[in-house]
This record gives C-alpha cells, structure tokens and sequence, in this order.
C-alpha cells in the first residue's frame, strides 16, 4: 500500500537526519538561541534579501498561525480567508480559541483577489461587527493553484490601502515557488506581504516552519508570544539545525522541484487517460476526477484522499507528492492506473 | 566554556537518532495515527500498568501544560500551584492565555501539601471569586526536590475528597523516579494524579513528553484540544520514534539515573567543601550556596544559573546535569572548584 | 422625524419606572440576592410551569449570548447558527473572542432545520475541525419569522440525537409568541429547548434578559460565570424589579401583543398598496419592498434602516414597532406613504 | 435590620428616577449614541477640564474593569495591582479569562507605590514571563485608603519612565475626592493617569460607571471592544440620563460627601469608645476592630461584613454607608453600640 495522501508520510531528508547527528553533542543555548538557529536565520535572510526582517521558527503550521494571528490583531479585529483557508476550517477552532473571527470569502480556486476582500469590508461598517484586519492567503492555496506576482501585487497593493494586514501561510511555500508557472521569489515575498511563512514540515524536514515578519511594527516582542503558545522549543536546535541544512545550497528547492515534477508525471499521464481536473494545479498536489469504479481500483494498492463527490459516477481525488516520493513509485501507480482502465 | 545550565543543551541520545534513520522512509500516517506512536504508547502502558489510561504526545511542556489545564477546566475553574510552579512564572502567561487564573501556594520546599491547598479553598468560597478546580505539582520540583509516596498519597485523598483534579508536570519525571530517596513509580502515579507528564526532552529526546490521563472523564475529546492549540504534529511519527525507544528498554531510567549521578558527584564535593545548599535535592538540579567570588571564579570556564542572592557575599548557583554530562566534565569542574578554594 | 428603526428608542413603560420608585429606598441584598428577583423568578417559573429550571437575569442580549455560549461549551466545540444569527454578525464576535467557532448555516428565512444543521456535522467529523455542539436559534428571528411547535419539536428532536444543545434568543420573543401564527408557549421552550432568553429590552424595559435554563446540567456554578463576563450586577434589583412587574400580571404578552398590532397595521397598509415583502414576518418587524423613491421621500419624516437593495430601483426596509409604538404614529406614516404614493 | 453592607443597597437617588421618567417617551438613538449620553460626556468633560478625552459610559465595575485591560493590552502583557486589588480576588478570574495575568504586590495599605511596582518589573526580564505593562489602583482602595496627589504624581511619572500603563478603578471615586484628606481632583486625574473610570453605581446611580481614556493611543475602536464584551447597552440612553443628572450641577459631589459625613460620624464615635481601625480611612468605608461579643451583639439589627479576624477575641468589621444612608440609622446604630458597651 503506497501512500499518495499527503507530503509527511516519510521522516526527514537524510542531509538533515546526518546533520543532527554531527552537531548532535555540542552543547548550545536553548529556546532558539543556539548558533545553529542564528545561521540558519542569517542563511534564509540573504535568500529573502531583505536586511529588517525578522525570522522565528516553529515546530508547526498550525502554531504558528495561531501564534501570528493572536499576535498581529487586536482583540475586536477578524481574519479574512479564503472558504478552503485552513485555517477555517482544518485548525480546530484554532484561531477563534485565540478570541478571533475569520470571515470566509466564497472563491473558485482557492486564492482571494481584492473584490472579495472589498466585499467583506463593505459589510462590516461599524462596531457591531468585527472589525477585518488580516488577510490570510496561501501559496501553494488548499486546492493546488498558486499567485501570481500580479496577483500578490494587487493583493498587497488593496491590502495597503485598506490598512490590512496580508500574510501568507507557506506550509508548501517550496512546492508554489518551483512550480512551472510560478513568477515569484522570495524577495518578492519579503516585499509584498506583512509576514509569511516558508514550511519545512512537508519540504524534507522532521518538522519545522520559518516564520518570516517583514512589517516593522508586527517584530515586537514576538518571542513572548511564542513561549506563551507554548512554541518554544527547549532544543530549539533542532529547528535550527534543519533549516540551515535546507538553504546551506538550494536542498530546500530541490526537494520541492522533485516534488512538483513527481505530481506533474502524474498530471500528464492522467491527462493523457483524458481525465480532467478539479483545480489548476501546478503544484505537489493534484486532484484528478475519476470514475468511482476507478478510484476503488486503485485503492487496493494505494492510500490517497477522496476529495470531493463530482457526480453520481464520478470523484476527485488528491494526490501528493513530496521530496520522498520516488520516481519508481509513481510510475508503477500511473501502470496501474493504465492497466485499470483498459482492462 | 561548559554549560552546567539545563538538560537541553545537548540533542538527543545516539540511539534516539539511530531509530529515527532506520525508520525514516517507511510511509506513516500522520498526527500521531503510526504505527510507532502506537507502539511507543502500548509500551508505556505496560510500564504504568493501568489498562485505562489514555496517552498522548507532545513537543514540549508548555504545550503540555496549556493543553491539558484549558481541556480539563470550566472558564470559571482555577489552577492551584507552589510559588515556584513554573507554569506560575516561567510559562510567559500561557495558562491565563487560555483563561485561567493560577492561585499561587507560598511553600519552602517548592511541594504543595493539603494544608497550604486548603488555605486557598479557604479564601475561594462564592461566586465572586474563582473556583480552584486544578492542583498542579511538579515532580521533582522547580527547585529539586521530590515528592514521597506518602506525600502524594495525602495529595491525592485531599483533592479526591475536595474534587480537585491533580496534575503531575514530570517534565524530569525520570530524575524524580530514579532519585536515591524516592520510594514512587508509574504505578503509583496511575494510581494517585488525574493526568501526568513524562518528560522526554529533558531526558534524552530532540523533543517529546508523554501525558497520561488516568481519570475517564477527562479522556474524552483530547486529540481536539491537542490540535486546536497548535500541538498535533504532521509528522507524530518522531514523537513516537522517540519513545518507542526510550522504553523499549531501560533507557529513559538508565538516562535519568545517569543524570542523577552526576548531580550526586557534585552534590558531594560541595558537600565536602563545607558548602550549604539553598534546596535539599536528590534530584538533577542542585542548588549549592556559594561566596560570589568562587561563583565569579567558576562563571571563567562554566555557564550556570546565579539563582538568588543569599547575603551581600553569597548567592546560589544551580547546576543542571544530564544524559549528556560526561563524568570528565564533572570531575574537572570539581578539580577547578577545589583548586580555586584553595588557592 | 418619527423613529421605526427599533424597539429601543424609548425608555420603559410607565408601570416599570412606578415600581423602581416605590422600591426604591428599601434595602436590599445585592448581585441579584435581593427579594425583587426572587419573586420575579418564582413568577417566571410559575408561567413556565417548569419547576426544574433556573433563571438568570442580565442586563442586555449580547452579554447573555456570549455568557450562555462559553457556560455551556468546551474549547474545541463549536456554534451552528443561521446565517442572519444575532451572534453571527452582530456582537462584533463576542463569541469568538470566548475562544468558540460559529458555523454559519445559508437559510432564506431566519430558521434552521434538521436537514441544514445535518450538513454541518456530515462534514465535521474528526478533530482537525470543531466539533458542533450547541445549536442557536432566535424566535422570532432577526428577519421577522417565527418557529412553529412542530418545526421546534424537529429541531429539538434532532438535537438530542445527535448530543447537540438548543439555545433560543428570545430577544423579541414576547412578539413570537403573541404572533397570530404562533402556537408556542413558554411551557413549551421549557421542554423543547435547553436554555432560552426572555427579552426584556426590546419589549418594554429599561434593559433586561431573563435567561432560563433547562438542561439539569448546564445550570451548575452559572452564577460564576454571569460575574466572570461581567454581567452581575451590584443593584440587580433593578432587573429584579422589572422582570416582577412585566410578569406580575399579563403586561409582558400585552405588551408585545400592542407591538404585533401596530406592525400589522402597518403591514396591511403596504399589502394594500401592492407591496411585496422580503420576509414572511408576523412579528414586530417587517421587511417592505419599496421603490427607492418612495423610501426616500418617507425619510424626510421618518427613520428606519433602509435593510437590502432588491434591484436598481428597489429595496427591502426595515420597520419595527413596540410597546411604545403609538397607533397615531403609526396611522399618519401610513397616510403619509399613501399621500406619496397618491401624488 | 438595617445594612451597612455596602453602598448599593438602594435604588437611585430620586432625582435620577425623575429623570428617567421626564425623559422616557422621547424617541432616542441606540447603544449610546442619544442626546443623554452625549450631553452627559460633555458635561463630564467640562468638569475634568480636559478636551482630549474620551468617555464611555458601562453598567458595571467589572464589565469596564475587564473590557478596559482587555482593550489596552497586547496577550502576553500583564497587570500590577496591590494584593487587596478587586480585580486580583473578587471579579471571578474576569481579566484572566481575557487572557492576562494578574501580578499582585504585596501592600499594607491597599496602595502601590514605584517600590513595589519597580520589585515585579525586576523579576519580569524575559520571554519567558509575562511583560507587566498596566498598573491598576483603586481610589478609594478597597479598604478606604485614599492616594494623595503626591502619591499618585509618583506612581504617574513612574508608570510613564517604564511605559506602563496607569489605570484608576474609581468604583467610589466620589468618596475619594470628597475626603478631608484628598487633595486630587478630576483635571489632576485627567493628566496623571491614562484612564480611570467614574463610578455611579456606588454613588447613587441604579447602576452606571463613566469611563474616561486620556491616552491618544487608548481611544481607536474603543466602541468595538464594549460591543464585544457584552456592555453596549441598547438603551444606552439609561446611563446617559443619570450621568447627566448627577452632573448637571454637583450631585455626584453632594452624595459622596454625604456618605462620607456619615462614615465619619461612625469612625468618630468609634474612636471616642476607644477602638482602633484596620486601616486609615477617610472615605465611605471604615473597618472598626471590635470586640467580637459586641459584633454578635450589633448582627441582632444590623447587617455588615466581618472583615478579618484581629485575634481570638477580636475581629474587624466593614462599615460602608452611603448616599442613601440616613443620618437617623448611624445616630441609633451609634446608640445600640454604646449601650451594648456599657451594659
């Protein structure tokens, strides 16, 4: 049973297992001030380019949304997000724990433009509502499709003018910034939006995701947030050592290239079958729409998610693709997947 | 310059980084569902030898601690714990972040008796004030020193018969259990507290505690709680990894005795040197009282805590073994000690 | 310029400010303690015919709501609301900011059903998402509609299969059920539902909710909880009073009987006219479409919210009557909206 | 049995009831935003003497006390009240349950000074504890202690050397100001703290307390964080008229100094039987140490708290008197204790 359902089925690149391991008995500082933390921070900040941002890591995407939110807004102020946002709806209440609203924008294709954020404003006028504050985007999105720069650009843009906040949850950053059709960089992050995140937890790491504050006003103090939603890792090392072994050379992109061409080989060959898609992806994650007779084939061998019901016959399914998912693998899939339909 | 600071500033032990290579590409699922989760938890109800406990993993003990007291408690309930609790001061709020008030116990020895707990009920008798619902003790104590069996059995009958719940934080449980003078073990914890922790990163691991709810009723539901703040890992699998290995033998006791040794060693030569200790500690953290040019002297080629003043030429220092610590460290550290005093 | 914007604009009835200064210098227990309140509960409960409930008095809907919701839920567990819920839009996330998601339900009439609270809990199904467990109504609701006994009997049925909690904002619920399409009783909501509000604010007080509580083990320490929120009055007499006189006789349904009466009037006058309405409301307020000219021309002399644009030239409007709402008022609008009409 | 309980034991003093009715049919705005309540502000505001305040006028002590710091603090910042502070014991967890921590000092007097103040920022250093940021007293104190204007400078110019916040409960804030001792008046209040409130309740208001935020930064969206803890009345109208009335001309002033005038009456006819006092007071608030067979003999016809045990023969009794307080019920009171005494 080979497991196409997400991108952390596997442990850690090997790189970043042998580079524990050296460092494993050198004492150092806790709590993230060790010197692994430090170069890996000084390491990701010459790749962003930009000199006044400030870099935290987290053992998670879910704790660092919550910690960043709970941060960034004052208690009367909302999230906007997109309806598949994970945050609305795979977090547990995670934000709302934190005393905070999301207010869902109904979207196609998972990314937010400056039309639905406008309509939201438009309905909260004064203080008996919620008063929007933060828009909460993804890229990669949920559903596989990535921003363009011209779409970051008038996000950030309406954001501006509208005195919001826009951060970007990056859990699969790696996987959007190498697809094919992808036309920005991490300089452009660093420019467009208030904070972001760069996820090490589904690009080759045993966990970890680099927090990335580029607004001034947003730094303060934000290691006390940190310990106080109990993000401080004792070993902070641990994280540290990671994601410098992640950008010590272009390790973080390749594993995120290699993942992107593992879900393209998929792609091509499920196009070729004459399937469509549910989403435009050129991401690690592609949803495929497939007889339902196929889909059980298929699960005999393989583990995947049955995303949504399209028809009465027919499914999407997701399928992921990761840095650990051999070509080998994939191939023997896409046989089967042939065999299956012609047989 | 070694660092006598913590019991994290090492990584983890070699065979904890041994296990996580030989497992890294076998396909798990995630948050916590592998198979070595599982395992690592089947062994550790063997251990305790209570049939009906529910356990889970975590990062780290902040998490643990927030997590468990904001499942456990109604909006109105308040945690009582000892002045030194260190989710009274060292846990930047997080408890009160999640809503509850934390009813300080001003104690000696860092333990809480039924006494000082019923001077709190005492003082907390209508609905203008909060409700203590919650006992939470540290096991051993911020300051050293551990509970008797009979200690926490009194404990345990006085919050029965007051229906208070009780929560053990073993962030080093391993140096409790395996201190010289202690006379409990897991048994007897699944026996008298309501939940308890059993730390990991603190004893060996990159990271991980083990919570362990022994009452029924607060079972149900956890892994939400779990996820909402932040604390289910993608990849639960290097939690699991950890403790599978940990108590797939004797290691986590080998470690925590090892750790108590080295203490022993330093606990003796100050001892012999005619010093004074601010806490009797039979645990991994002593606290010597020591003239503040000896401290000076020391702080040359040693990192540690000055933890309070005791007159205008005394403070306490507080030393921290581990895992880690090499006898050889130990012994020049107390080579160097001897050699200052006398010169 | 005459206000049908609400049914708050005026003060409280006359027989309500006679009661304050009769009472008003003997001395009474506070917090709610006092004679007043006791006797006002007994009355409620004797109109209720429930003996086994407790009631609760606050001083406004918003504070009840969110007191009621963070009483009755764990952290991870969550709201279904329709998506014109008070709570939904109007307290400016009072809820949230307890830590609760509120899952909003797309209804055209105000009501939630079995059917649309069953696709909420088909797709939250484990603990990445909230759990659903407390369902809110309003009756009548914020568009004007009222439940019938068999569709409350549905809802509460269905409610207690699937281990959900009904609450019901009475907010206006004296013109519920002095609505001629009514067939509830507060008997009824006692059994039905698990705690309900008695508006008082809207239906002739100075302020005032008397929150009943049904469920035998949502009442435990509730007064805890109305303190920790604020809502404790130290002169709860005040409301004590108030409730005494609205239900020492019939004045409460008189009351909003008068309010029915005067919306009625109104809605005839427009039926008359040919105009449609957005809701079906036989209740305090209704939602006349007008031609955007002839709204214009009748805020000249009146005020009342202008509620949803229907097309380029029409728009639904909101016009609410009360206790207070004098049948000359309401007789010169009308001939005032037939004058424009006319010329 | 007469009450020297507290001072809400009454309704209003009459000329607010009278207000209430001589204003009650006339057609208001909502939540606040009636002529009432604006001519009540600037009323207020003429007597501070100061243009750029702002005020907000709540139901309760709590209520104001809670949204207040709520409001004015980011999640990990705390507060520093005396050990005595209302908010730290009698307000059931309520800033807790927004998520601050509360630091108490340890004070004889129910007053802060830097000393004690500057001891807690000393041991706040890190992110590994909260970050005090607003310190809270109360004038009156809780046990009638006034601040002089040289005290409260001090705290002043403290709190703005560590960028703390100052924030004064004025619950009694009229028996304050109305001392023999106070030398403070409502314009010095304006410049030397950051927000302070006004209270009605106690001071012949049904109930009402008028928050004043100096601080340019405290003010933005202060209406959204009322609305959101529940305290935006909807006839808001009802706390506008009776700051109005008690401002209209000097009420607020007239009662308090009467209730203190009463209080004297009692404290100097304690003195002349030779009783000591727990605490120096000059307010409406005096804590006579009696022998405690003449307390049971005072309980037969008066109610009022014992405060403290003294030792095993003595105990301090809470006398609080009021506007409503008749010289007629001191003056027998003062004669039932000197009889009981002689006989």
């Amino acid at each position: 049973m080979y497991s196409f359902k997400d991108d952390y089925s596997e442990g850690a690149h090997p790189r970043i297992l042998n580079a524990l391991i050296e460092t494993n008995l050198l004492q150092m500082k806790g709590y993230g001030e060790d010197d692994y933390t430090r170069q890996a921070i000084d390491l990701m900040k010459k790749r962003i380019k930009h000199n006044d941002i400030d870099i935290h890591l987290f053992s998670g995407g879910t704790q660092t949304n919550l910690t960043v939110i709970a941060a960034f807004l004052r208690p009367h102020e909302a999230v906007i997000a997109a309806n598949t946002g994970h945050i609305l709806v795979h977090e547990t209440g995670a934000i709302e724990a934190t005393g905070h609203k999301i207010l869902s924008c109904e979207v196609s294709d998972g990314k937010l433009d400056p039309a639905c954020i406008k309509s939201v404003l438009n309905t909260h006028t004064d203080e008996h509502m919620v008063k929007p504050k933060l828009v909460y985007i993804s890229n990669p999105t949920e559903i596989g499709s990535i921003y363009t720069k011209a779409e970051l650009e008038q996000l950030s843009q309406f954001c501006t003018s509208n005195n919001l906040f826009l951060y970007l949850d990056g859990a699969r950053l790696g996987s959007a910034l190498c697809s094919e059709e992808n036309d920005l960089n991490l300089y452009d992050l660093g420019t467009l939006v208030d904070a972001f995140y760069i996820g090490g937890t589904k690009n080759g790491a045993l966990m970890g995701e680099a927090l990335v504050i580029c607004r001034e006003s947003l730094k303060e103090d934000f290691r006390f947030y940190i310990k106080q939603r109990g993000g401080l890792l004792a070993k902070g090392r641990v994280l540290g050592i990671q994601f410098l072994e992640l950008f010590r050379d272009d390790l973080y992109f390749d594993l995120a290239k290699h993942a992107n061409e593992m879900a393209r080989l998929l792609k091509n060959e499920f196009s070729r079958a004459g399937c469509k898609f549910l989403t435009h992806s050129t991401s690690n994650q592609i949803f495929p729409i497939l007889p339902n007779w196929l889909i059980s084939k298929l699960q005999e061998n393989y583990s995947f998610y049955v995303w949504a019901g399209i028809d009465d016959d027919h499914s999407a399914i997701r399928l992921v693709t990761s840095w650990a998912t051999s070509e080998d693998a994939v191939l023997t899939f896409i046989g089967d997947m042939k065999n299956a339909i012609r047989s």
